[in-house]
């Protein structure tokens, strides 16, 4: 299994903001082949700090994805003005090798 | 829901020996109250850095754990040669704020 690990930041006047965006996505990928789940984790010393964890059968289909209408359809729901805000800080691909 | 994530790196040379320690370990947490889930991760970029990712459903159940004989018993089990060459190198407590 593949997973896909982006780390974000915000201001702490953005951070429950992004988590309400989250909450409230369209779910859009839910259906995409080959996605499994996705969480977003909030580190608990620095509550700016947010942690987007998806989870793939496979990189390819992750691939797919982030080249598909839907990944773009979600994007494009994020308000621009919190958007702009986000920094990504790092982005990890891993894969699962053991449970 | 609780994260713990320890981020592990070894030499190549120890990368698979930790990786079968994972895949042969006792699974004496899988019993232990409030463990939702272990996996273990490998970064595709560097295969030195092994994530250990464990889910519960509150922080103070994985404090439990990390005090427990279980947990004492299940170190005590890797290979103490492995063990030394295993650097810790991030330790992070997040929260699940979305799905």
């Amino acid at each position: 299994m593949y997973v896909s690990l982006a780390r974000l930041r915000v201001s702490a006047e953005r951070a429950d903001e992004l988590i309400g965006a989250f909450r409230r996505r369209a779910k859009l990928v839910d259906g995409f082949e080959g996605f499994v789940d996705l969480e977003v984790w909030q580190s608990d010393r620095d509550p700016c700090e947010l942690t987007m964890v998806s989870r793939w059968t496979d990189r390819a289909s992750f691939t797919r994805y982030m080249r598909s209408a839907a990944h773009r359809a979600s994007h494009d729901r994020i308000d621009p003005g919190l958007d702009a805000e986000i920094k990504l800080e790092r982005l990890e691909h891993l894969h699962v090798v053991a449970r």
